[in-house]
């Protein structure tokens, strides 16, 4: 994570991270999953998030075009989700259950999704539309792998439930969701979203 | 629904009203539900209530004692849940389906339960407290009639779903979930629940 500039920057430091895209790309993600996860979507804004990555507000509309695309770009589900679903399809369950968990474990009480759920609950019209550009991608991905008229419905059922558990753990934070281990919670999820994808 | 009461009420129907702890009993219940449902569990106070329903403020502790237990009444899920797991057990997935999606396309869009869901989104402590409290009492319910060691955890995965439904179809109001109609999301919803209850 690249700190504020100073006031007055010296120009080595300055022109190193002009000739390094990369590096650039990721503080702006890593800013843009703290802001989302502080702030919620709708009132992140893409000033801040340059601000924090210590990048101008140009740069961050250069690399990711809009704010939508970076939160979908910062989101690690959202961004993963072709890689989750490339590969065996009998495994497919235990995979996109321990994406998720170890996602939500990793990032904890701030991850992007959670403030997503959250905005979206107090009726933020551009989370809304976030969260349905979210399942619309999904299906999407999915429907690569799966077969069937259903498949929307089945991917809409995996999200609600992977949404209720995601209230209930990081949300709630109480019950038996919340207190079992990671490696149980996976366990239990791969089993539900199994029959979801395949009954 | 009783109407606020007149400045100066004639002494017959306050009299009438009095001999009726039913009739008061509904129209406190009918005032909760809309009060919760518009204000969320944290802001709706019991004041506020008792005005909706054209009663004193004491009546309405004398009916239902606190806030908490009045919302655990007023909203139909919870107060129904001995009925709805009362029955043969084969058939459980298709009458909690049923009564679940039965009681939220009744009450639309002003459901408490959303109203719960949207306020605790909002980390409001006394939502979260409350929405624990519904699923020990479902907890409760269902230890009644299903056997196991992991009975809570199951609850819990079911009550994932039903959370995640609410939310898709409720609150974001897109995809699949929200377009099916009533008797398809029973179906879906039936399918899910069983595989959760007895696998």
């Amino acid at each position: 994570m690249t700190s504020a500039p100073d006031a007055t920057p010296p120009a080595e430091p300055a022109r190193r991270r002009r000739r390094d895209p990369d590096t650039h790309r990721a503080a702006i993600l890593e800013a843009a999953r703290e802001a989302f996860a502080e702030r919620g979507y709708a009132r992140a804004t893409i000033r801040d998030i340059a601000r924090r990555a210590g990048v101008t507000h140009g740069l961050v509309m250069r690399h990711f075009t809009s704010k939508e695309r970076l939160f979908l770009c910062a989101v690690p589900g959202t961004r993963d989700i072709d890689e989750v679903v490339a590969g065996d399809l009998a495994s497919l369950p235990e995979r996109v259950a321990g994406a998720f968990v170890a996602r939500m474990e990793t990032n904890a009480a701030d991850d992007p999704f959670v403030a997503l759920v959250r905005s979206a609950a107090s009726d933020e019209r551009a989370a809304i539309d976030l969260y349905t550009a979210m399942q619309r991608r999904s299906v999407a991905a999915y429907r690569t792998v799966l077969d069937g008229d259903d498949v929307d419905v089945r991917v809409d059922l995996m999200a609600a439930q992977l949404t209720g558990v995601a209230f209930n753990r990081y949300i709630v934070r109480a019950g038996p969701l919340a207190s079992m281990t990671a490696a149980e919670l996976t366990t239990h999820l791969s089993r539900v979203l199994r029959r979801i994808m395949f009954d």
